[in-house]
C-alpha cells in the first residue's frame, strides 16, 4: 500500500475510535497482548530475518536493541496490559463553568486524531507506541527504521487481529511500507492527515522535522544534560549522583554529558569526580574526562575542545567544566543545554531557588540524579517519550499529553 | 535595527521577566497605560498619518479599524490595566507528587519565553498583545500590518517608556521596522529566538506559516463556523440564534458561515430562515442565501456554488444545504469545517450528545450562539486570539495558553 493511501484509511477509521468506550479500547488491549503471544512463531522468525540482514551494518548495541526473543515478546504483551489498566485520559472535564447567562462550558479532554510517530529499529516501541495511541483514542501511523520493517509488519499483523477481535478496525494501526527518507518526509508533510508527528531519534531525524515539517511536531529526547556542583555541595552527594547519571545507562537521553563545577570546591572536588569515574571503575567501564582548562590544572584527562559542550556523548565520556559560581552555570546552560534535564547538587537553598528559577529545561533537579526523567518515574504509569519542545507537552510525554481538549457548551438559546 | 539584531535583544531581555515578580509586572502595565496617555499627542498624529497614507489603499472598515481617537486610546489604557487585574498564570503548581524514594516533584506553570505576534493593521493589538505576553511573563516580538507601522512605533515607545520606568529592559517588546513579507518569513524561521509564533490574520497568512515556519505555531481565528437545525429544534430558537451567529457581526471568525438543515424541517424552516434573515432584514444589512439545490426547491435565493461551502465569507452572505439527518450534519463538517466553532439546534439529546461527541472542533454548542468563542465569553479575561488547531492550545487563548511548564524536582541524593 502506499503512504498515502494507508494514510487516508487511518485518518477514515480514526473517527470510530476517538468516540470509544474505555472498555472497548482496554479490551483490545488485552486481545493484542493475546494476539502478541499467538503470533510468537512469525514475528520471532521475521525478526530473525531482520538480524541476519542487519549484522555487520549496525553496531551490536544496535543489534542488540533489534532482536526480540520469547522473554522480550511477553515483556511487549504484559506492556500492552499494563497500559489497558491505566485511567482513560479522553472524557477529563478538565474546567467547568457555569456563566451569568446560563451558559454550561466544559472543557473536556479529547483525542488529538491521528499520531504518527517516527523511530528507530526497536521492535518493542511498535506495540508501546500502539498501546498508547489505542488508550488516548488516537489511530496511529508508525515507521520504523528499515532495519526492523519486518519485525514490526509482523508485530502491527498481530495487533490488528486484537483490534479486530474487539470490535475496531484494523486500519486504527498503519504501517509506513517504504522506509526510505522519503517517507519520513512524506509523514512531516501530510497535512490534514496527520495531527501530531512524534519523531524519536537521533539529532539528525529531529533537525530534519525543524527543517520540512508542515504537521505539527513534538521534538523527543536530545538531551545534553548538565550538572552543577556547587560551593556548599555534599561531595560524597555529587559522586553517587553523577555516577549514576553518567554511568548507570550512558546511552539514554537523560544521562548526564556536562559536569559544572564551582571553582572554590573544584581543587578538592575533581580528584573524588575521578576517584569515581575512573580509578574506582577500573575493571568496569571508567568513564573518560574531557577537561577545560581550569579542571586540566587539578586532575590529569583529556583536554576538552569546543565541541565537547555542545555533544550528547550517549556514552561514557563526561565533558568538565569549572565555572565562577551558579549565575555562571546558568549561563553555560543557556547556551549549550538541549532542554531537556539539568541539577544543581547544592546545600545552598537561595542557589538551588535560582537555578530552579532561570534554568529553562523540561526538568531540573535539586540533589538528585538527571535520570529520573522518565515516565514511568514521574509517576505518569508509561511514557511515549521526552519533549524537548515547549508547545504543548514538556518532559515526559503520557497518555494525557497524547489529548487534546474541546470546548462543549450547552445553551438553551442564548445569543450575544 | 535589523530583524535579527532586535531579536537578539528580546531573547537576551527575556530571561530577567520570566523571573518576575507579579507585583512588577502588574505595576509596569500600569505604567504602560499611563505611558500610552501621556503620548496620546505623538500616538494620534502617527495614526493620521497612517489613515492618510491608506486612504484609497484598503477597504472602509479597515480604514475605521486602523483608526485611533482619544476615546479609543482610553480603551487601550483600560485594556493594559484589566490585564493587570487577571490572576498572574506564571509558578501555579500544576500537579504535585511525592514519589515513593522520597523525590517531591512539582509541574509548575513558566513562561514560553519569546512569542511573536504577525497582525494586520489593528493598532489596539499591539498594546493587547503587549499586554498579555508581559503578564505571561514573556518578552514579545510584533509584527503589525504595513498600514498601521508609525501608529505601532509610537504605541510600543509608549510601553516601552512603561516598563523602563517598572524597572524592566524595554528589549521586552520589540517591533519589527520592516514590514515587507520577508520580515514575517523571516520571524517563521527565527529557530533559536521565538518560542511561540502566533499568526493573527487570513488564511494566506496561515497557509504562509504552514509552509515556512520553523518555529512553533499556533494557528488562530480561520473560522467556518456551522449551526445544524435538528429535526427536532425549536425553530423560533434556532432562528433567533442564526441571526445572532450570521448576522450580529458578519467579520468576526465565530460568526456563522453554513447553515445546515434537517430534510424533515427544511419545509417549514427554510421560509422562516428567510423572513428572519432577509425580509425582516430589509432595511438593515439583508443576509443573501447561497442554497443548495433541496434548499433552492423550497425558498429562492442564490444558487451556491461548490466553494460557497469552503469560504469564510466574513460578510452577509449564508450558504445553506439540506442534509439527511445528524449523522450527514456531522460528515459534512469533517469534510468543511476548519475546526473552530459549530453547533446544533435541537430538543433530542442523543442527537446533542451524537454531535458534541464526533464533531471535532475547538467549541461545539448546543442551542447557543457561535458568537460566544471568545476569551471573555468564556471567562478567560482575556484572549489573544482563537487558535484552530489542536497541539497546546485549542479554541480561545487566555493568559495561561500563553505558558509552559517544567518540572522542579528536590531530591536529598536519590539515584536510579
Amino acid at each position: 500500500m502506499t503512504t498515502a493511501s494507508m494514510l487516508a484509511a487511518v485518518k477514515g477509521a480514526a473517527p470510530a475510535l476517538a468516540g470509544a468506550a474505555t472498555e472497548q479500547k482496554d479490551r483490545a488491549l488485552c486481545f493484542m497482548a493475546e494476539q502478541l503471544l499467538a503470533h510468537e512463531e512469525t514475528i520471532l522468525s521475521a525478526n530473525a530475518e531482520d538480524v541476519a540482514d542487519a549484522r555487520g551494518q549496525i553496531t551490536p548495541v544496535m543489534i542488540d536493541r533489534l532482536t526480540l526473543t520469547p522473554e522480550r515478546l511477553s515483556d511487549m504483551a504484559e506492556g500492552l496490559r499494563q497500559v489497558a489498566a491505566l485511567p482513560d485520559p479522553v472524557g477529563r472535564v478538565l474546567r467547568r463553568v457555569e456563566r451569568p447567562n446560563g451558559l454550561v462550558i466544559e472543557k473536556t479532554a479529547v483525542p488529538l486524531g491521528v499520531v504518527a510517530i517516527i523511530y528507530e529499529s526497536r521492535p518493542n516501541v511498535t506495540s508501546d507506541a500502539a498501546a498508547l495511541t489505542l488508550k488516548s483514542g488516537n489511530a496511529c501511523v508508525l515507521r520504523c527504521g528499515k532495519e526492523a520493517h519486518r519485525s514490526a509488519k509482523a508485530v502491527v499483523d498481530a495487533l490488528q487481529a486484537g483490534l479486530t477481535q474487539a470490535g475496531f478496525a484494523p486500519e486504527l494501526i498503519g504501517l509506513v511500507a517504504d522506509t526510505s527518507r522519503d517517507s519520513a518526509t512524506e509523514l512531516m508533510q501530510a497535512v490534514g492527515y496527520i495531527d501530531l508527528l512524534i519523531p524519536r531519534g537521533g539529532a539528525g531525524l529531529i533537525r530534519s522535522c525543524v527543517e520540512n515539517a508542515k504537521v505539527p511536531c513534538i521534538q523527543t529526547g536530545t538531551g545534553i544534560c548538565h550538572i552543577f556542583v556547587d560551593e556548599s555541595a555534599d561531595l560524597a552527594m555529587a559522586c553517587r549522583i553523577i555516577e549514576n547519571a553518567k554511568a548507570s545507562r550512558p546511552s539514554v537521553c537523560n544521562a548526564e554529558e556536562v559536569c559544572l563545577v564551582h571553582q572554590a570546591v573544584a581543587p578538592v572536588f575533581l580528584p573524588l569526580l575521578r576517584q569515581t569515574l575512573v580509578t574506582d571503575r577500573a575493571s568496569l567501564h571508567p568513564v573518560e574526562l574531557r577537561l577545560d582548562a581550569a579542571a586540566q590544572a587539578v586532575i590529569p584527562g583529556t583536554p576538552a575542545g569546543a565541541a565537547d559542550f555542545d555533544t550528547e556523548f550517549l556514552n561514557y565520556i563526561l565533558a568538565v567544566k569549572v565555572v565562577a559560581d551558579v549565575d555562571e552555570a546558568i549561563a553555560h546552560i543557556a547556551r549549550h543545554s538541549t532542554g531537556h534535564s539539568e541539577a544543581i547538587i547544592t546545600r545552598n537553598e537561595e542557589n538551588a531557588a535560582k537555578f530552579t528559577r532561570l534554568v529553562d529545561s523540561a526538568a531540573v533537579y535539586v540533589n538528585a540524579s538527571t535520570r529520573f526523567t522518565d515516565g514511568g518515574e514521574f509517576g505518569l504509569g508509561c511514557e511515549m517519550g521526552i519533549s524537548t519542545q515547549k508547545l504543548h507537552a514538556r518532559g515526559p510525554m503520557g497518555l494525557e499529553e497524547l489529548t487534546t481538549y474541546k470546548y462543549i457548551v450547552r445553551g438553551n438559546g442564548q445569543i450575544r
